[in-house]
């Protein structure tokens, strides 16, 4: 694809100074294009590189700097939006697709919307819904009874368990499994586990993005929900009976045990390990690595394992690595001491 | 599916208390349970939902309590076992299918017993055995000369690389992957490293459960054995000549390093690294998170990284959060015996 | 595959000592082995095992020991590399496959070399390029505009997205993620986040090798690059933009956030997390479930969460076991002076 600046300026709504008909195929960094790339500047610090920068067009904030530039620039209020308009643009052209591809098994009894994408080896289970525009790619496996809402995006390799009910332009990517079992076994006498069958489903409402080989197990009974907005990254463990509140985001492998309840709003970095049956307020932040072992309020900031408030953490770290000198402090008052001991 | 009350009683040989011809289609917790579902009552302090549970009908453990309820009642010697006996029912009923789905690609050289089911895009490579009841699901990978024991459930997207032998019973969810290489590469003299070719299998014995996108490593050389009833849960990372004893169970995301072998009837908990060539001993526990650096003793429990007996661990982790308060302590200690010297 | 130790002892130019003609079908320990095996003696601890040993042939590093064996002996010079070149010849058996299996998608406008392997239910996008002597597994997806270097492995069910380049000689394990979107969300003012659209790709250089279901994302602009000679083991995050540096090693489940820059020849072990934006120097070492939270020099040797330097932290730990102790000290000595002050 080929754009000129004024093609691009029209898009956004900006002001073209230089060459307006300059063409670009690309996008890249600032500090990293060459010519027939298109970039932005929109904070101060690299204003720098409006001179050096190689790009054929930069969309620049107004206001942000009166120098000048070999490169055509479009004057915008707010580049950083204006370019992520672009690139949604750019990105929306990748997923042109439609049409069902040879090599699918679609259930006679599966209904599928009109406007949807269905890759080859993709299987479709019996009283599934796919909705409008949902993109279906390769290599999928959805099962029985599962709903998928409109505009969802569903990558190869994803797998859903049957009776999953997933929102409205949800993206799911390569390797995500919806609804396996919860690890629920009850030990008898001999020890050998009885496993208790995970009847329940998994809901995932609107909006949710869930990253590659992410893993979201199916309740015992009701449902594991994941809330409209919720994201989620790569290799993230969700335990049954888990409930996560809206626009939640969580970061790369962590993982929520069983039943556990997460607020709205809050920011779960990565590697994070949540114990089961708890309650998460809302707005909580939550450190890398930390280990959430009894319930948290509304706001609380936590860090550690177990995790504590963070800045009593980063207080108590601080000592921690002065330790051997705090050890030799005590070496030394003990022998102060004895010889006042002594001398008295 | 719908059942009566007295359809129920008679299946798990209980008494009714109420009307039995009173229609139940789905399972329920007691405290979420609607018009139409069926819930059970095992404990005490669950009691007081017997008047406001939804419930069409509850079974309950007799001599719990004499409360009388609108629902009807199915009075059994241990409601809880009842009611998994009716959830194992209802769960198998999931997995009725059988035969051979169009598009597979199934060896000539391979041997399927009769009652098998074979989802499409699903591929069983040469001299490969799949036993009695065993059931196949879609876009799985079953190299040569693998062997797959009885009754197995091999859910959508799980991989099982050449030479593995899986036992009767096992149930292995989506995206599992058995019998990849094992993380060896022996350095040379430019930092270029030599891949050490792993030659060795996976043995999976019977009745093992593994969760969704957990991986198991082939060994070098011998095998990699998982002994029979072990449970593994979501995203574990099981290394090159693991050895698991029997009737163990490790939560999601915990890591085995190569070449350790661990004791049977033990729990590891979430997120836990072990690193390899230990020994870990029988009836061992480990806290989520724990980092276990050395070899473990049977009937040991620790917790932290590297980690401790976790009593041990707990004591010191209560003076960790206080270390600041322990500081002022010394200085003020210091300030004492300074006063106490100047003044003699 | 049986062959005679006289065969043996050509390929790795060996000197025979015994009988030439006995014949071996399978490799093991030197502790596990049983007749028909061949096994290898390369360091001194395991010479016992010379005279125990039911191994039929015994590759010995010349020079280590006079004992005499009832198994034939092959005399090389490095033992241990011979027998690694062995299992290599025995390994490349495994892969003899080639030719387009049924149930393929491969775009018409796609280019394979003449002598590929591709496996069943396996899809190729347009305008990708599948270099000679690779060997695509059944279940693997991949996207448009990708290219796949000469004589890579591509296990079964792995996915690589658009964009994606794959230098040669490189494996990937089975579930391998490649070029999936970065964690790239704007909020806005209700947090209803924005997506930034992902349109950079993933650079995989020659003789890499990724475990499985490892994922690595796209770059949000630009391209995450993961340098030649670079091991990743199984389970595996690698984020958006980042860079990891020559023959750099990391163990399981360990994590690198977006746009952090790895040096080379690191070592970096299991269950790691390193936060975004951060530089790590070359050489550097990490201890298993290290937390790395600022940038890092060359050389450095890291462990705890946060990290130290290694020594730092393994002596605070210590005393960190010690810390009930230590307050007892303390206390001690508050009542000591506290006597010495009345005394006085």
């Amino acid at each position: 694809m080929e754009f000129t600046a004024n093609q691009i300026a029209a898009l956004i709504g900006g002001n073209i100074e230089g060459n307006g008909d300059i063409k670009v195929s690309k996008l890249a960094k600032i500090e990293e294009a060459t010519a027939g790339s298109l970039t932005f500047l929109s904070h101060p610090k690299y204003v720098p590189y409006l001179k050096t920068s190689g790009a054929s067009v930069i969309i620049i904030t107004e206001g942000i700097t009166d120098e000048k530039s070999t490169a055509t620039l479009i004057k915008v209020k707010d580049s950083r939006q204006a370019f992520t308009t672009l690139m949604e643009a750019y990105h929306k052209q990748q997923f042109a697709k439609t049409g069902i591809e040879e090599h699918t098994n679609i259930s006679p009894k599966a209904t599928l919307a009109k406007d949807v994408y269905i890759g080859s080896f993709t299987y479709i289970g019996e009283h599934t819904t796919i909705a409008d525009g949902a993109r279906i790619y390769p290599n999928v496996y959805i099962a029985e009874n599962c709903k998928i809402g409109k505009n969802c995006i569903i990558y190869p390799g994803v797998k859903v368990y049957r009776d999953s009910v997933i929102g409205d332009n949800c993206t799911l990517h390569s390797g995500v499994v919806i609804g396996s079992d919860g690890f629920g076994f009850v030990p008898n006498d001999e020890n050998n586990y009885r496993k208790m069958p995970q009847v329940g489903n998994v809901v995932i409402e609107n909006n949710v993005e869930i990253g590659s080989n992410t893993t979201i197990d199916r309740a015992t009974m009701g449902s594991t929900v994941i809330h409209k907005g919720v994201k989620l990254d790569n290799l993230i463990q969700i335990g049954h009976n888990v409930e996560i509140g809206e626009n939640t985001v969580i970061a790369a492998q962590s993982g929520v045990a069983g039943s556990t309840k997460i607020g709205r709003d809050c920011m779960i970095g990565g590697q994070v390990g949540i114990v089961g049956h708890l309650t998460i307020g809302d707005r909580v932040k939550i450190a890398a690595q930390s280990g959430i072992g009894s319930s948290v309020a509304d706001d609380s900031v936590l860090q550690g394992s177990p995790a504590l408030d963070h800045f009593d953490y980063k207080k108590a770290y601080v000592i921690f690595r002065r330790l051997p000198e705090l050890r030799q402090k005590i070496k030394e008052l003990e022998s102060k001491i004895e010889s006042l001991t002594i001398s008295k």
